[in-house]
C-alpha cells in the first residue's frame, strides 16, 4: 500500500523517562511553572506566554467560563442524568451547541443570532491583517459597519441584556491596556461600536465576545482558532454544572415539566 | 402543570451590570486575578484556590493535557477534517472516548485497560475516607493490594512505557510537597506501589495517573468528578491538535491507508 | 515501523464499479429489495433477514423510534438551535445520554434507575446461554428474581406510568408469536414478571425493554449490541425532533424559563 | 416568572394504555406494519408512505448506510475502543463529522470538498421550488452549471473513485422510476451533470449522494432534513463497525503506528 503522506505531529515526544512538548521539558520546563490557561497558549502558539500575555490570555479565558444555566448547561446536565457513567460525555455534548452564531442581541431587546467571538475576530483580521500597518482605523470601521448594514447584525456589537454596557468589556480592555495589548485591533472594535450606535441611533455596547475577540487579536490567535479558546473554556463551567446535577438536580424537572406542557393539547378531554 | 421540584443553581447569578460567581464579582474579584486553572478549582470548589493550591491544582491539570497522536487526537483531528465549520464537535468528538477504563499497563509490557486516575481517587477515597483520621497506611495498602488481586490490576499502579518510572510522578509529588500537600493520600499511594511491585515481583512505577488522584485526593477532590479536570486538561490538547491538523493534516491520509489494508483481502485478485 | 497487527474489515469492498456487502452485491442485491430495518438486520447479523425476521426486527426497532419530549430530544432540540449549521451534531448529542441505565420504574410510581433492555438481553443471555437446551425456565425465572431482590430492579420489569400493562408488550409479542420468534427467552422474561409480581405484591407489568430485550434474544442479536438497535432507532425519533425545532421552537424558551427560576433565589431583593 | 411562549409538540402523546404518533396507534396502526425506514418516513412527513414511497425512500436510506473504512468508522471503533462502556457514544462520535461539506472529487483526481447531498437537494430545491410549475430544465441546469463555475464545485456532480459512474446512481434512478418517482429533480440533476461534463470536458459522473438528493427531491423532503436521512443512515452503519471492533479491533493499532510514525522525526538519534 502506498504511503502518499508522511504523517507528522510536531507538538510532543514521549519518550520513556521524558516528555518533551514544543522543545521544552514538560517535568523541568512546565509542571509547577505554567498554569492551565498558559498552558493552552502554549497549545495554541508553540511557546509559553510572557508574564503579561499570560495575565491577559487568562482572562479572556476565564470570562468565557461561566455562562449560567445556559443550554449548554441544560444540555451537560440532560446527558449526565442520562448516562452518568461517562462525564465525559456530557461535558462533549454539551460543548456540540457551540456553534458558529452564538446568541446574542443587537439593535434589539430580542436575542437574535449575531455573530460569535469568531466572527468577531474575522471581521477584525480580515480587515486589518497587519497590525503593525499603518491604518486609517476611523475609515476601516466605518466601512464595516456599512458593509454590515445589510443583516443589521455586527459581530461583538449590541447585547439583549447588558445594557448599556457589558460590565465585562470594560474590565477586559483595562487588563489589556495594564499589559500593553491594547492596540489597533482593540480601537478597531470600539470604533466599530462606536460608529454602529451613531448609524443605527440605539444604544449598543461593546459586548464581552467583541471585546474577546479584540483581545484575542492582539495576541496574535488566527480568528480560525479562536473558538476553541471558547470551547475549552466553556469545558471547565460545565464541570461546575455537572457536580451541580449532582447533588441539586435539574435535569429531571424540566423534561418531565416540558413533556407535559408540550402535550397537553393533544390529551383528548 | 404541577411544578415537583424548584429549579435551583447557586453557580452564578448574571445582573444587568454585574456577574456574581459563588458571591464574588466576575469583574472585580476573578477577571485578571485567577487563572484558567483557578476558574475550574472555583467550579468544583466554590472557592478561588490559596497560592499553594493554586500550584498543585494547576501542575495535575496542566500534566493531563498533551498526549501526543492518541486516540483522542486522532478522533478530534478526523472529526474536524468532515466538519470544519463546526469546531466545537471535534473537541466535543474527541473527548467521548475518555471512558472509565483508560489505557495503562499493569504487571506486562502491554498496553491494558486499567483503572483511571477516576478509579484510582475512589480507591483512595474509600480506603480512607477522612484524611485526618489516624489510619495504618501500610495496612490500608496491603489489604488494597489484596483486594485487587483477582482483576490483577491496582489503579494509579504500572505503566506499559514509562519503566522504571514514570517521569511525572517524582516531579508532581515534589511540587506537592513544596506546597503542603504531600498527605496520607500521596503516603498510601505510594504504599500501594511499593506493596504491589513486592508482590508482583515486577517492576511497577506509580503512574501519573496514580500520583495525580492521589494529589487531586489531598486537594479535597471528591473522586466523582476527578474525570472532569481530565477532560478539559484534554480538551485543551485537543485544541492543540487541530490546529496542527490545519496545517499539517493526517486525519485523512491514515483513513485512506487503513480503508486499503482493512479490504485488502476482500479485493478479487 | 512495525506493524504489529494486520488491520482488517470484512463488511464492505468498494470498487470502481460494484460495492460488496457481506458478499452481496449493493446494487443488485440490496438497493430496493431491503429496508433500513433489514440494512441494520445485515449489518448486526452479516447476513438479510428472513421475511419473518424482517417482519419482527423491524417491529422491535419501530418501537424505539419515538419516545415525545424526552431529555434525548430536549438536547437534540437545544443543540440544533446552538449549531443548526450542523444538524449530525445535535442528533450525536441527543443520543449521548442513552446510558446504560435508562429509566424506568419498578415497584414504585417513581420514576427509577433500572436495567435498560441491554441489561435484560444479558440477564436473559447469561441465564440461558444455549436457547436450543432443555431449561426448566420457571426455575431460572425463581433464581433471577431472587439474585436481584437486593436491587430491588429487575431489568424489563416494572413501569413508572405504562401500569397495569406496557401496552407494546402484548403487541409486540404477538407480532414475535405470529412469526416463529416467541420461545424460551420471551417464555423466561415473561416467568420473570410474573414471579417478581408475586414476590414483590406489587402490579409490575413487563415493560417494552423487556419485551424487546426478549425478542432480540430470539432473532440472536448478542445484548453486547443491543443498545445499538435502541440507538439507531432514537436517532431516527431525533430526527423529527429536530424538524419540529425548525417550525416549532421550544428550547429557548425551556431555557430561559429555567434559568430565571434555577437564579431567582441569588437575586437581591 | 413569565411564560412567553406555549411548548408545544404535535409528534406523540402517550397514555397508560396507548402511544398516539401524528394520529396513529402505535401498536395498532404502527409496530408489525411499517418498517424502520417507513418511520422514519413518518418521522419526516407526518404520514407512513404509500408502498412506492416506502421502496424509493428505503432505497435511498440503505444506500448511505455503509461507507467502509471511513473517517466516521474509525472514529467510532476508537471512540468504542476508549469508552466500551458506552456505546451509544461511539455512535454520536461518528456521526460528529459528517459536515456540510462531505468530500467527494469533481474534475480531479483527487479527492476534493464538495457538495453534500444536502447542497444538492438545496441547489435543486432552490432551482425549482414548485416541482409541479412548468419549468425548462435544460436552462436551469446549464444556469446552474454556470453560476457553480467559480467554485469549479458542482454538487452531486463528479467523483474521485467512481468513475466513468457512479454504481448507485442508476440503480436508485432505475427504483424511481419504477415506483413513478423519477420527475423533473432527477431530470434535472441529470441535466446538469451533462452540461456539466460538457462544460469542463471531462467525465463527471452524477454521484451517489446527487443522485439521493434529487430523489429526496421528489418525495418531498425539505432540503434543511435531508442531512438527517444520512446522519440515521450512518448511524446503523456505524453498529456494523462497532460490532466487527469488539472480535476484530483496529482502532489501536491504527492509533499507535500513527503516533509512532508522526514523532519520528522528534526523536534525538
Amino acid at each position: 500500500m502506498p504511503i502518499r503522506k508522511k504523517l507528522k505531529s510536531d507538538i510532543v515526544l514521549v519518550e520513556t523517562d521524558r516528555i518533551t512538548m514544543h522543545g521544552l521539558d514538560l517535568c523541568k520546563d512546565i509542571l509547577g511553572k505554567v498554569n492551565l490557561g498558559d498552558m493552552a497558549f502554549l497549545e495554541m502558539k508553540k511557546r509559553v506566554p510572557t508574564p503579561q500575555e499570560s495575565v491577559v490570555f487568562n482572562a479572556i479565558a476565564v470570562a468565557l467560563v461561566e455562562h449560567g444555566v445556559s443550554a449548554n448547561a441544560i444540555v451537560a446536565r440532560m446527558t449526565y442524568t442520562g448516562a452518568p457513567e461517562a462525564m465525559q460525555v456530557a461535558i462533549a455534548a454539551g460543548l456540540c451547541g457551540m456553534g458558529g452564531g452564538m446568541t446574542s442581541g443587537m439593535m434589539t431587546s430580542e436575542a437574535r443570532k449575531t455573530g460569535s467571538m469568531e466572527n468577531a475576530a474575522r471581521m477584525l483580521q480580515e480587515a486589518l491583517p497587519d497590525p503593525k500597518a499603518d491604518a486609517d482605523l476611523d475609515a476601516l470601521a466605518r466601512k464595516i459597519v456599512k458593509d454590515y448594514a445589510p443583516s443589521q447584525i455586527i459581530p461583538g456589537v449590541g447585547h439583549h441584556f447588558h445594557v448599556p454596557d457589558d460590565p465585562r468589556t470594560a474590565r477586559l480592555f483595562e487588563i489589556a491596556r495594564a499589559n500593553g495589548f491594547y492596540g489597533p485591533y482593540v480601537k478597531l472594535m470600539r470604533s466599530i461600536a462606536k460608529h454602529a450606535q451613531e448609524t443605527y441611533r440605539k444604544t449598543l455596547p461593546l459586548n464581552a465576545p467583541g471585546a474577546i475577540a479584540a483581545i484575542a487579536c492582539e495576541l496574535g490567535l488566527p480568528w480560525q482558532i479562536v473558538r476553541g479558546v471558547s470551547v475549552v473554556a466553556r469545558a471547565i463551567g460545565l464541570v461546575g454544572h455537572i457536580l451541580e446535577e449532582m447533588h441539586e438536580p435539574m435535569s429531571r424537572e424540566i423534561q418531565v415539566r416540558a413533556q407535559e406542557e408540550a402535550t397537553a393539547h393533544l390529551r383528548s378531554t
